[in-house]
């Protein structure tokens, strides 16, 4: 028989949940939820999703719900979605950090199980109109299950993200936390430093910048709202990332001038240079 | 009445120049220089020079001499050649600082006329074999004179590198190494400093980085010995440049999980976001 899937937040993220689920053979439907009803009929007309609500009580049919908001609200919709849960059912979310998340994840009722997801996927663009169902397609997507997890429930969330096309790794929610900080928010926010530390606005400085600058600094062009979000919901493992890099810098200033310099560099080069 | 230029190191960057200017229509002779007899014997079989010799003394007959070595030999060049130069020719280089090659340039004879050259082009290829004459097309050249240089000096290197394809813009040589510290030195031990932060060979880190990283540090995998030269020819500059990158880092560590972090990120994707 044929599930139904909630998808709340109906964005680009959520819009492509929804488009993949509804082309694939599990789901018949996909409701989604959300507060503005201007989305969520354009969520409806891109056919993301087969039918919508502003109210948490059409959850009460679904087998499963994924939470596609920004980070910083998912904790407050757990607190208030579980009356409308059907017993039974599976939680998931899209939310780029986990830690957070999955602690408040025990706001969820009994009877209800929840298991986090961070698919590394997205794209400069925004909203469902961007939305695409082949958008996960050999991305990687991390699970997080709490300790104690339900076993199935964690297998339903790993077999939903390889069904939309993801490669699933498991990692628990604070490993996932300090390997995110380490490969994408510490780049991140090291690419901005570099930005601010470099440009002035100098038209003749901005003339001679080469295309090492330019890939160095792609990164830092993101959505400022964003990351301020992904840094506040990690950062712990932000702030001791970044005391890595700073005194990862501090060796290379120090050693600027003497051959204690080379074996640092020639590191770094074989370490990099071993990716592609 | 074509003209007879040399030489001096005849890599990749020598190698090219040579190409051009035997293209063109100025020079009828390009002399090579080296110390290495394999290595001058490929240049002229690759066309890169029309002669070559291990010795000095072949540099008698050239109006412009190019010093195409590493940096850290230029210095020592400059002390050399003096006796074997031609009243009033012209001597430029290719090295990637300018402060201490200029001052050294004190050690050339005087009725010769030294103008610094910094061809930004260049490749990961390294050597003769790989020389390209249209490898400065599009690129810039910056041209750095000492105070007091010969006027028609400095005129006729900004004509040899638009002669080249080069858009030349002019600097001081300390304003040179002070903005190539920012724009590009900098940037390079950034990105290296943030591979030793985040790779330790641990593979199941490895498979999570994404195109981010990946653009961000992709310079790191340069030759550490070039860098380690760079390093140590302008390291007061990039000990002033890695110490702002240092503060910026500082600036969003501090002020991550506040809105303070906004102004901060919103800048500096502003001021990325204008670049290509």
């Amino acid at each position: 028989m044929k599930k139904t899937a909630a998808v709340i937040g109906t964005g680009l993220i959520g819009g492509s949940i929804g488009k993949a689920l509804l082309a694939g053979r599990s789901y018949s439907r996909v409701i989604g939820i959300g507060r503005n009803r201007a989305k969520l009929r354009l969520a409806l007309k891109e056919k993301a999703v087969s039918s919508w609500s502003t109210d948490y009580s059409a959850l009460k049919e679904a087998d499963l719900v994924i939470v596609c908001t920004p980070v910083v609200h998912i904790e407050n919709i757990f607190a208030k979605i579980g009356p409308s849960l059907k017993p039974g059912c599976i939680v998931t979310d899209a939310g780029s950090t986990k830690e957070r998340i999955v602690k408040s994840s025990a706001k969820l009722p009994k009877g209800v199980f929840f298991v986090g997801s961070h698919p590394i996927a997205g794209s400069h663009k925004r909203g469902v109109g961007n939305a695409d169902g082949r958008m996960f397609f050999g991305t990687l997507c991390i699970v997080t299950a709490a300790k104690g997890a339900n076993s199935k429930a964690v297998n339903s969330v790993a077999s939903l993200w390889k069904s939309l096309g993801c490669r699933v790794m498991f990692m628990s929610p604070s490993e996932h936390d300090r390997t995110l900080a380490l490969t994408s928010h510490v780049p991140h926010f090291t690419a901005s430093a570099l930005v601010l530390a470099v440009l002035n606005g100098d038209k003749k400085r901005e003339r001679v910048l080469g295309k090492g600058f330019l890939d160095t600094t792609r990164i830092a062009a993101g959505s400022p709202e964003l990351w301020c979000e992904i840094a506040s919901s990690n950062r712990k493992n932000i702030a001791l990332g970044i005391d890595k890099v700073i005194s990862a810098l501090r060796k290379i200033k120090k050693n600027a001038g003497s051959r204690k310099l080379l074996p640092l560099l020639a590191k770094a080069s074989k370490l990099r240079g071993k990716l592609k």
